[in-house]
């Protein structure tokens, strides 16, 4: 087995549940949040400033490493992990969300995706075959089947079609796939569709992934309804494998995913943000390169241990970041990753000591996010 | 005194020498090469970062510092050394090569330099004075007199005037100057004038500044000129006291300063071509953006220590180049300052072992730059 997924502890109030994932590159804690590391690198930070902070996986993008610097480069390194000097488990995606918003989609056909590069308009078919050949050059721990991910609002006979070619695209993924040290997850569509989505599950399930996404939320629906489709699908998911919601990285939907009884997560917002001088803290998001700021001696967030916080005010992060200096980007990014980190491990911590519920309250209690 | 200055050993076969610079903020072994940090960082470093690599001390520059955050705000914060988390020793520059080469110069008087901001074209108005006493806000362990420090070529006469001008600014700087644990440094001009540049060096030394900076070169001469004009001006220069060789970054140009009795060194030259891709090496300059190392698995420079070299390889760096990455360019900025600040304590043992010359004589059998 790729993976083993060892489950630890359920919440008695909630859905909510401690584990631990096995992989060849180390034991992940769940739930856990993945920062996003693009084209082979976590923007703005090291290897060793991710694990100094807690980050336990990171999440790459197969269709970037696709088009730069080219899975046969990568493989020839020695694999993503060497080539990026990350030691610790590594999740890509498919491509698929990547070529419906990014790449200028030509064609979908029940054989692949023809779209042009974002980046020199090239042409290229991504099947679901060639997909699986790039994770399994890549080397990642968890790799992902292809699926289209349509947006929301999105037609129900549309998504009843593409459920259709879904499976047949995870199908052919887990045909093709040729490295046994790496898992393949399954990814559940269906839109906000209650029957959609449980059609999508079992087709998936029958299929026997090591582990489940719930992909297609987070694109533009209203967070209740996100929740509501989670209370729909989670349960008819298989509890010993491990849950993956898709995209999704704000706190207080972190925590509403983990209460409905998600595992893992990933999202480009912390991250993104930071770069935007934007950072995140138990009260709410704080713009520190706002002018209120700018005389500012105290901390990111008083009480935080992260190395910006410890040793930089938001006077000087401000004047970082309008100065566009490359420092301030680090400190916000730093500060972010370790946010939400720690987050998710005082999360696991309440969860273990059968007091989540209180701990989700307290949260929302301080938050206006 | 703000500084003493201790001369431990001169090169029998050249005018090199090794010395220590104590400091309120700790010593500086000398021959040092210095980076830039101008807007209160050293571009993509932290301050761990920069002390891991060796780097004793960091140039910071006053004209930006004053037109953004402001040197009162940095006052505020409890000087520029808490502001940045830096804990070693600063040297700020006068603001008078910005002025001249970035600012918009409207009007130069015995009185001082009236200027538009190159950020939102605001006017300021800047003295002696004022330059003393932002310097003296910013706390900075070494700071600077104002100069007018004219391009290369420069007219004689034009250069004979702009002389007394600094004469003058240089007494009201030292007349200005309120803390004595900040050393004041005098800066001697004169262009490629042999006459000039002793007009200027008996001008400061009859001030008696605890340490001289040689203004006015690297700004468009040929190096062979530029090694001339510090072998006319060098000898006159109080020997007990640090020499300064302004605006020089180069690995050449940093061993024939020291050949010839210089003592500090500094320069964006290292940070700034490491963010564009290249790097220093040995052999010399290498372009590592460039197409011929995309599958190149080896590092930046074969035996270099450096956290770069140590952990990445030249495709990997080129890709995050390529893809515009933020740690691309720290990787680079972190090999270029390891390199420079390695050849510097290289010297120092060379010096120290009576084998400067031949060292020398070997940097420039491999260098081709």
């Amino acid at each position: 087995m790729a993976i083993t997924f060892e489950l630890t502890k359920k919440c008695p109030d909630t859905s909510a549940r401690v584990g631990v994932i096995h992989t060849p590159h180390g034991k992940i804690n769940t739930p856990v949040f993945m920062p996003v590391g693009t084209q082979a690198t976590v923007k703005a930070m090291t290897p060793e400033e991710l694990e100094d902070i807690g980050v336990q996986i990171i999440l790459s993008n197969t269709y970037h490493l696709y088009l730069r610097p080219g899975h046969h480069l990568i493989q020839e390194a020695g694999g993503l992990h060497r080539f990026m000097n990350w030691r610790q488990p590594i999740l890509t995606d498919s491509g698929g969300f990547q070529i419906f918003s990014l790449g200028n989609l030509r064609k979908l056909t029940e054989e692949g995706a023809l779209f042009r590069s974002h980046i020199d308009g090239s042409e290229h078919f991504l099947t679901p075959e060639l997909v699986t050949e790039i994770q399994n050059a890549l080397g990642s721990d968890i790799m992902m089947v292809l699926d289209e991910c349509p947006p929301f609002p999105c037609d129900y006979e549309y998504l009843k079609k593409s459920l259709l070619r879904n499976n047949d695209w995870a199908k052919r993924c887990k045909r093709a796939h040729r490295n046994e040290k790496q898992a393949l997850f399954g990814i559940i569509q269906g839109g906000v569709y209650e029957d959609l989505r449980r059609e999508s599950t079992e087709a998936l399930v029958e299929m026997d992934f090591p582990g489940y996404a719930v992909g297609g939320l987070s694109v533009g629906e209203p967070k209740d309804l996100m929740y509501e489709v989670l209370e729909h699908t989670v349960p008819l998911m298989p509890s010993e494998k491990p849950r993956y919601l898709m995209g999704v990285g704000s706190a207080d939907a972190l925590l509403e995913g983990m209460k409905r009884g998600i595992d893992m997560f990933d999202c480009v917002l912390p991250t993104r943000i930071a770069r935007n001088g934007t950072v995140m803290t138990r009260s709410g998001y704080l713009t520190v390169r706002n002018a209120e700021y700018s005389r500012d001696h105290t901390p990111l967030e008083e009480g935080c241990t992260c190395y910006a916080c410890e040793n930089y005010s938001r006077a000087y992060i401000r004047h970082l970041i309008k100065t566009k200096e490359i420092l301030g980007l680090r400190l916000t990014t730093i500060h972010n990753l370790h946010f939400l980190t720690k987050l998710m491990s005082d999360a696991r911590s309440a969860i273990l000591e059968n007091r989540f519920a209180h701990f989700i309250k307290d949260f929302f209690a301080q938050n206006e996010q």
